[in-house]
């Protein structure tokens, strides 16, 4: 694709109006949305608000104007992008707390199970956290193997099948359906991790018959840095699990300080603590742009841009990790090279952030909603240039930062 | 205490200089810092920074700028107020999760002991996050009791006493050094909430010989509704206790990515997911507002302005709930009245912000970085007007909000 035909395509594109919705820095090309999200506009007022009017002029009377509702208002908004019913979803904690809540429930969930089904390599929270919930379930062990050996793995003993449904490094995904079929053959209930695939590949929880799911609000969602997470219940279970974190505003009534808890009915249980209303903004204006977005849409440019990458890196003799399928993969592109962090800095050092893996992967998020053909194209050629010029083997961008 | 008097209290106040640092709305006297402190004026502009310049302009290298060591960094600024050093306090979660985390690891200490001994009447997230550890370590049972039998009710099989040192309703304060070495000499650990404490009266973990405690950061910190909580653990037992939700952030090397989750050395261990920065903005203005405080100006003005409070309660007849020796209460004074909720919504309907607490407890929060003696004064010529005209009988303000 040359640099006239990338612009054409962006001139063509149905979302394109988008992209004026963040604030973009100059002089960067943002390939790392997989990451964290950049700023939307709409997230500044929405913050100056929250900050100067709801606290700073309501005080304490916010609460009873709009403040208690947030975790379950905003859920219901996240619902709508992963097929799920509005009451079935609501934000609380981060994504490593909520699957703790989740797996502990389901652990205890059928006292004749014992095991969580897990994937070696998985995003390294979800199976530290899941080392800390058979910790905390007599008799539960983590049984966690590679790809190839979870089907067979999975059978009268497992609780649950806890899998990430687009991974992290190579954005192979998972067919929801199939998996969640053959987990409930054994009689076992699926968690998914929706941490990289919401705002990126069309999720239909309820379709598949998912039972639970977490997901990511900084990612995707564009919520800000550490944005509030959220989590699914399918309804018919809603009443059967609970969670071993009983925090009071997940009580039944929570302002009768009563000394004994009694969780509350339908999605709020699941809440814990007070939950910061200044993260609450942001991730409610990321989440409120996503709400006009055709999704569909979102999937035809993720894959076209994925399309356009992954010509580029061929051409650059760059090996691709992930799936030449888009059914079998999320929105982002990773590429193996020995030399991965020391091109990922010396991309950076161009305007090009990307981010790197351990050991080898080069990885590019591909977010529709404001990342053009024009900017895969002028990343694809600074790529070119540091890959040829060999810029990349100058030993500062070899030094590790604290956050790689 | 004439209005005139009060004013020149105000006038000779060492504190005075602090209540401009505080956007406090026209016509509102706000009582209620306890259970949501006011917007600090520099946290707006921080907010501001945050989201404009660390999210939008620097995006992912922000973790690189000062965000990945947010939760020490504000940690090591709250130890300066309670009596820890800067490396034994972490800024993490909900007061509810660190809560559970703490007690779980304690329940784990030491296996021969089995036992949480708590109050009854506690604030109830601590009595309910406890319900849920104990569910989560075999044999474990929580003991709560009336504080008269606490101190019986510490024995051999007491793995840890979990105490909020200053009740959130009555303001009674526990002598922390004397409770402290109760629970050691009966070879238990000490959990401390300094949720009503923490800026409001003086702590010293350390001199007290304190083990584990955690705190809020939307009370008398500041730091913004639902602010990050905080937790402590003395230096000796750091390395013996772990947490059961083992998140990345807490892992020794996170972005090694590896399968097998390896506590980290230190504080660090105590992080799970991903914390928001946007909270943690909020927060660490809180926080830096207190850096140059006397504390013990604030403790002698609590004083002063509890007992105007009292002495204004006193000629109305009403009922105090709060001890009368201010080394035995924290910096809230609470009245009994039959009609309390009624009382504090006329209140409200006047300007005037306290709160309720069920039953019978009408609560306002003295909180001497910008209350006033002419402010309570104010308020007590209100709450006067209010109970002599029995406006507060009117039907509307017995009718219940969501949140009390």
């Amino acid at each position: 694709m040359t640099r006239d035909e990338a612009r054409a395509r962006d001139a063509a594109d149905p979302l394109r109006g988008y992209r004026d919705r963040f604030a973009l820095p100059d002089g960067v090309l943002y390939l790392d949305g997989n990451s964290l999200g950049p700023l939307p506009r709409d997230a500044a007022p929405a913050l100056a608000d929250m900050a100067g009017r709801q606290w700073g002029e309501r005080l304490i009377r916010s609460w009873n104007e709009g403040w208690i509702d947030a975790p379950q208002r905003i859920g219901g908004k996240i619902a709508a992008l992963i097929g799920a019913d509005p009451d079935e979803v609501i934000v609380a904690d981060s994504t490593s707390v909520n699957l703790f809540k989740l797996l502990v429930a389901a652990l205890r969930h059928d006292p004749a199970r014992h095991t969580i089904v897990s994937e070696t390599g998985n995003f390294p929270t979800d199976l530290h956290i899941a080392e800390g919930a058979v910790g905390c379930v007599a008799g539960a062990r983590l049984n966690a193997v590679a790809r190839g050996a979870i089907s067979a793995a999975i059978d009268g003993d497992t609780a649950v099948v806890l899998l990430t449904h687009v991974h992290y490094k190579t954005a192979e995904r998972f067919d929801m359906a199939s998996w969640t079929a053959a987990a409930h053959a054994a009689g076992a209930l699926t968690l998914w991790d929706l941490s990289h695939s919401v705002g990126a590949v069309p999720v239909d929880l309820n379709a598949a018959g998912a039972d639970l799911a977490v997901g990511c609000g900084y990612k995707y969602l564009n919520g800000g840095p550490g944005a509030p997470a959220f989590l699914f219940v399918a309804r018919r279970l809603q009443e059967r699990l609970a969670s071993p974190l009983s925090g009071w505003m997940g009580h039944a009534a929570p302002f009768d300080f009563a000394d004994a808890y009694q969780p509350a009915s339908g999605m709020k249980r699941w809440l814990a603590g007070t939950p910061s209303m200044l993260a609450m903004a942001g991730l409610e204006a990321g989440v409120d742009l996503w709400r006009a977005v055709d999704q569909q849409a979102v999937a035809t440019k993720s894959a076209a841009l994925f399309d356009q990458f992954a010509a580029i890196g061929a051409r650059l003799n760059l090996e691709c990790a992930s799936p030449a399928n888009p059914e079998r993969r999320g929105s982002h592109i990773s590429f193996r090279h020995p030399q991965a962090y020391a091109l990922c800095q010396a991309l950076i050092a161009r305007g090009v952030i990307g981010d790197f893996r351990d050991p080898d992967i080069l990885r590019f998020g591909l977010t529709p909603l404001y990342l053009g053909f024009e900017d895969v194209w002028c990343a694809g050629s600074i790529l070119a240039d540091i890959l040829t010029s060999g810029a990349f083997r100058d030993p500062a961008f070899a030094q590790r930062n604290a956050v790689t």
